[in-house]
């Protein structure tokens, strides 16, 4: 991409627009891609763009919680939860809402927001709502329903769905995410909060993710050559393939098991190869980090971090090569010596 | 500028740096730029880069806040402020901290932040902290305190200065500021509330900053051409000139008047042509904003936004030229009617 000195120079990217400070092109990019993929509905949801999909989700927060006298709402999601939820909840004492923890347990009464994340950081699996209550208000985070960690069952339709460049074509330093957003005021105090926090988002990354998505898209359409998400799934099938053999060698660890699902987007079936392996140490092993770090010099996060127990880890399998081989060298070595 | 596809995917831009999402070039270029304009001192200070001042300004509260049960600590500027200020400090309702007013007028015990900014927006007077208290955390934005706008005086040396591209070279698009913070745990906690607010800044704007930068900075050691400076004062100089006069003309409205300084990055005397213009109607006129935009079709900001009186409005001397043009064609004709 090519940017000359005098261009986006201005605050507004479409005066016009509701989310104004949303480049255009970007605009029709992501509905682009969700119309190629068939992961989410696009037809009469505003777009919020953010910076990345943590700003996203605080943006829904604001525009989903009562701004009247009755809060902190609480806000809950189901344990294994994206460790820096109850965190980004929580580091300004707000007002407006709280972290309420896990929504499993969860059992007061009145209004709460119930953040869904499908499939779900850390440990892959798909999600619905778990608290069964009327006054509850989703967020869905769908970072990672793309086809090379999950099947693509239907395109999701949700009220609010949150998506990010970092996952869906692995451009984290772009930081750039966006929301499908049905109800018009909802997306407009989303909107007022961006607007507050950051008066909007880089446009140099809004045009850059544009022209990622745009080739990413192009690539889905073309049958010389394998897609984008062909050679992404690859990489993941070939990734999990070893892991679990790992773990079947050795027997000291376990993954999880996964369905196999029919993907519309590929034509096929096959099973989730989730972003993150949620890795359970053996009977023996209380403390999974620790041991990990400790006897196999692997750096983890411990279960803890994510509302569950200290037996797992969360490990990342979008690693470099190098790195997830030294990773699969090291758990699969019989003895406690390291490379 | 050019970037290719695969570049800037990481999170991480430099993970030796306390700020691990700054790019090395930009901290570089900051550096060098005001070194070349002696506007501020950057020798043993932290450098964290922000989406814009705005996120830093939030960062900076974040950071200098009690994180005990103490809060939340008040936090002044005195009037007329910057109009965006309560409502960044207010929407989410933080139990760390939350608006307490002109400090001018500010008698509370106990420590308070004080924000300074100068030159000020919206007046563009040169400013210091009024509150009178050795409890006082001071924030400094310096957002306006380049030549093109005043006299550079002094290398300025603050234990907290915010800085942004947006008013530097008029890149707001971008979303880019920095700050220069004197105290490691200071700088520690705004990087903190930065990785919780958005994970980092764009990389690629960052890049792109680090780009316009060089070329202002290259451009001030080329003797054969008008600097980047130069240019934006000639500019500056040119409109405050004809508002001037046009205000001497009508006799309808004034503008403020102010003191001529040397600037030492420029070598000579001249008086402040801030970037925006703190209009006053004349005496008949009660509601400025209401008048203008009524009587004479211009929009501007009322000065009760700014914690000031009706009878000022603030206008902005950094629009296009036609726009500008148009501006003063309809506040210099006695009648009412418009173009």
């Amino acid at each position: 991409m090519v940017i000359p000195g005098w261009q986006s120079l201005s605050y507004f990217s479409d005066e016009n627009n509701l989310c104004w400070f949303l480049e255009p092109e970007l605009g029709k990019e992501i509905v682009r891609v969700h119309k190629v993929v068939g992961n989410a509905v696009t037809q009469d949801r505003y777009i919020v763009v953010g910076t990345g999909s943590t700003q996203l989700y605080q943006a829904a927060l604001y525009a989903l919680s009562p701004h009247d006298e009755s809060g902190p709402i609480n806000v809950v999601s189901t344990a294994p939860y994206y460790s820096s939820y109850p965190l980004i909840t929580d580091y300004l004492k707000s007002g407006l809402y709280r972290w309420g923890g896990d929504a499993k347990t969860y059992k007061e009464d009145g209004p709460y927001i119930e953040l869904v994340t499908s499939p779900n950081n850390p440990d892959g699996f798909l999600r619905e709502s778990v608290v069964n209550s009327s006054k509850g208000i989703l967020i869905h985070d769908l970072a990672y329903y793309w086809p090379q960690y999950t099947p693509i069952t239907s395109a999701a339709d949700h009220d609010v769905m949150l998506f990010t460049a970092s996952k869906s074509t692995g451009h984290a330093g772009m930081r750039i995410g966006w929301a499908l957003v049905k109800d018009r005021e909802t997306a407009r105090k989303m909107i007022e909060y961006i607007e507050l926090n950051t008066i909007g988002v880089s446009k140099d990354s809004q045009l850059r993710v544009a022209k990622v998505l745009k080739v990413v898209s192009d690539s889905c359409g073309n049958e010389t050559a394998k897609s984008f998400f062909d050679h992404s799934y690859d990489a993941m099938y070939e990734r999990w393939k070893l892991l679990k053999q790992a773990a079947k060698d050795t027997k000291r660890f376990s993954v999880p098991d996964f369905a196999s699902q029919r993907c519309n987007f590929f034509g096929r079936v096959f099973e989730q190869q989730p972003a993150f392996a949620w890795f359970k140490c053996g009977e023996e092993i209380v403390d999974c980090e620790k041991f990990l770090r400790e006897e196999k010099k692997i750096l983890t996060k411990s279960g803890k971090h994510f509302g569950d127990e200290l037996s797992y880890v969360r490990i990342s399998m979008l690693d470099r090569d190098t790195n997830f081989n030294i990773f699969l060298h090291r758990i699969s070595s019989s003895s406690n010596s390291t490379l």
